[in-house]
């Protein structure tokens, strides 16, 4: 008997909501992006509900234009670090970008992490796509696209490298013998690449996940490619439900490509389900969200994947200016096409397109049953393996919690209790033996 | 009436001990340096005995002949943001240095700390000792001393720069009206330096105390300067009381002559107490102490402060090797100096030399009344304002917090209930006004 592939969910932790008028809400919290206790109950709601993971989104640098959900929030390491001490069986998956960050620093925090939360440390490898960010880190120009790519590749590397520092069984602790561990089992990694030289070993052994996992995020050709031989889970934006299986199949083969089992690599779109007790309830929700953002602000939130391009130039309704895209290349190319494509299929105005994309409506709205619905549509029709949950609205995170799970338990889609202690256990992937396991001493 | 002034305590978390042999001890849990939950009963058992704040040591290479306590720990962020969780009043102070880090993330990982735990975060500010750290950072050569210290400047200017980014009131939260904050009062810090340019700001609000407080622990003439002029805290070490006088009342000469208030100032000396209940039996611990160490590793954890110079190659029962200390010129200088002075002044073999140093005896081993009356001593004689305490044996903790901390209470020199919410408060530290603050918006 082969038992029944699971969905797999997450919830992505944004604090005051993750749109631009989100903390205008009546019921919105406007300091929750630096509150621990409203992180920590919401950690602790997710977990009720069994969910795979909690993920921290991250960006580094800002302007007085910039969203509110951008302009005050944690460092993701940090908050995920003080939530391992409130939650028990959950994931903790935070965003660090490789652009600017040492990788000897972010191995070590994310072994610990790893440690102590007893095997729960995912992170999200971003390489950063605002270019501005280049001026908070003593550098003048941030990197191009391929280099970020390239680089990220030999950062993870060492990374990885760093983590198997210490094999599994490396610390003996013989106290009579005097021998705190075995040095056989202690290896040196000695990296020297295009961007980094780093001997190791790290100060700190092996985790209980062996490597902690691997999420990316990016959807370009780069994105895409380093997905498909690095990571263990995707996450992804779509529209629609074909451009998700398409993109669904792309990635499956790409890591099959690379000899890989694509069943160890989870896809894993973003989903904003609005959930009410009748389809009008659940519409008069979604409209209560759209109605917080103001053009402008929606014009200053477009901006932002196309590099800060000053929308507000332009008659809203006119047509969308096409010529912005040029501005993007170097930023965020999947946010940039998904936009352009839109534009191009519906004839969009500025104003349509600002709008739509500050409050992107999705596929999840609607009654327990509907959202159980779409969700098991994607999931069984392959467009997804599970989906990383936006919070759209205060209180929508407990509503799905307690409306939405149990009937996707019910119908066998999704775990009623955890599969194990580790993250990894939860995603079913598999645990990553030590390179230099087994290998004779000499050798090294 | 003038409050009587208090003494202050903070107190090393370890884990597994402060010195090379501590893991051997019948009663030592080998694997506390990164247990979770190890740490978490320490914290709460310090939070417990009322200590100002907890202290996170670091070191950023190792190699196979470290010490285990080197070799194997948790980087101090992220296990003080668990514990931030875990406790209610007590201070954080994470050790981190400004060697190999970027100054954008470090602030940000801070003022997250500080928010998480309702103001409780402390940075011990370091420049690195070990020259073998460079190759864990893609550098070819460890800065030079005075060069160090430059940087430091200069870090740490950015660094509380971009803490003032937000003024305290600058998140106006007006939902009605739209506005998230007051353009008036988000700062652009605009930092272009020798080593860094940084322009901000600071994506996260200003922090419950303002700026996380400052600790400093070098003791050469650079590190001196540094503390005097920039920190709140100094932890440092002394053989000898008389030794410790004259230090302390330099710094706060120092001070002073930098315009501060001297008591703005705290001069935590190491303590390493061993409390027995009777002079025999604290003497008998303190030599259970001495015996888990061998000469070898003696000679090893010897060789750090020297840039790893090897002492093996001399014979342990002749004199020592004066012309190591050239290896430790740009190390640390001042374990350098402290270890060369007792040499000359006792005349010491490498092997006395080697064991003294790996596990020192001090001035506070007795029984309780004897360690409370050093204490004392040490304080009312303005050789400190209080101690950073070392665990030297399993237990050694929790015998402190229960058998001296109530007869420092009885005396009315440590405090019986926390004075505040803040770890500011705890070492009553002004709260320090945004630089912003006031400045007509125009003048920006």
């Amino acid at each position: 008997m082969t038992a029944q592939r699971q969905l797999k969910l997450g919830f992505i932790l944004h604090g005051v909501g993750p749109g631009w008028g989100d903390w205008r809400h009546p019921n919105a919290q406007p300091n929750a992006s630096t509150d621990f206790q409203f992180y920590k109950r919401q950690a602790q709601v997710a977990e009720a509900g069994k969910f795979d993971f909690l993920f921290v989104a991250d960006s580094v640098y800002i302007t007085e234009k910039s969203s509110p959900h951008y302009l005050n929030r944690f460092e993701p390491l940090t908050i995920l670090s003080a939530l391992a001490g409130a939650t028990n069986n959950i994931g903790l998956v935070a965003t660090l970008t490789v652009s600017y960050s040492e990788p000897f620093n972010v191995a070590r925090q994310f072994a610990s992490l790893d440690h102590i939360s007893g095997g729960r440390a995912g992170w999200n490898v971003v390489t950063s796509w605002l270019e501005g960010s280049a001026a908070n880190y003593s550098r003048e120009k941030h990197y191009a696209h391929d280099v970020r790519y390239r680089l990220a590749g030999e950062y993870l590397d060492v990374v990885q490298g760093l983590w198997d520092s210490w094999e599994d069984d490396a610390l003996t602790f013989d106290k009579k013998g005097g021998q705190f561990f075995d040095p056989a089992k202690l290896h040196t990694l000695n990296h020297k690449g295009e961007f980094f030289s780093v001997k190791g070993p790290l100060n700190i052994s092996r985790s209980p996940q062996g490597q902690p996992v691997i999420f990316q995020a990016g959807a370009s050709e780069d994105g895409k490619a380093f997905a498909a031989k690095r990571a263990d889970a995707i996450f992804v934006s779509h529209e629609e439900i074909d451009a998700a299986k398409t993109y669904y199949q792309d990635i499956k083969a790409r890591a099959a490509g690379f000899g890989r089992d694509p069943d160890q690599l989870h896809v894993l779109p973003a989903a904003r389900p609005v959930v009410g007790r009748t389809p009008e309830a659940a519409e008069a929700l979604y409209k209560e969200l759209t109605e917080l953002v103001s053009l402008d602000n929606a014009l200053s939130m477009l901006a932002r994947p196309f590099n800060e391009y000053d929308f507000s130039q332009h008659d809203p309704d006119g047509p969308f200016p096409l010529e912005a895209a040029a501005f993007g290349a170097n930023s965020n190319q999947s946010a940039v096409n998904r936009i352009v494509a839109a534009v191009k299929a519906e004839n969009l105005t500025l104003r349509q397109t600002a709008l739509r994309f500050a409050t992107p409506r999705g596929h999840f709205v609607g009654t327990p049953e509907q959202v159980a619905d779409s969700l098991q549509q994607w999931f069984e029709e392959r467009a997804s393996d599970g989906f990383v949950l936006f919070e759209s609205l205060p209180g929508q995170l407990e509503a799905f919690v307690e409306l939405v799970v149990p009937i996707l338990q019910a119908r066998g889609l999704y775990r009623t209790e955890y599969e194990g202690s580790t993250f990894r256990e939860s995603l079913g992937l598999d645990f990553p033996v030590n390179r230099y396991a087994g290998a004779l001493a000499a050798a090294e």
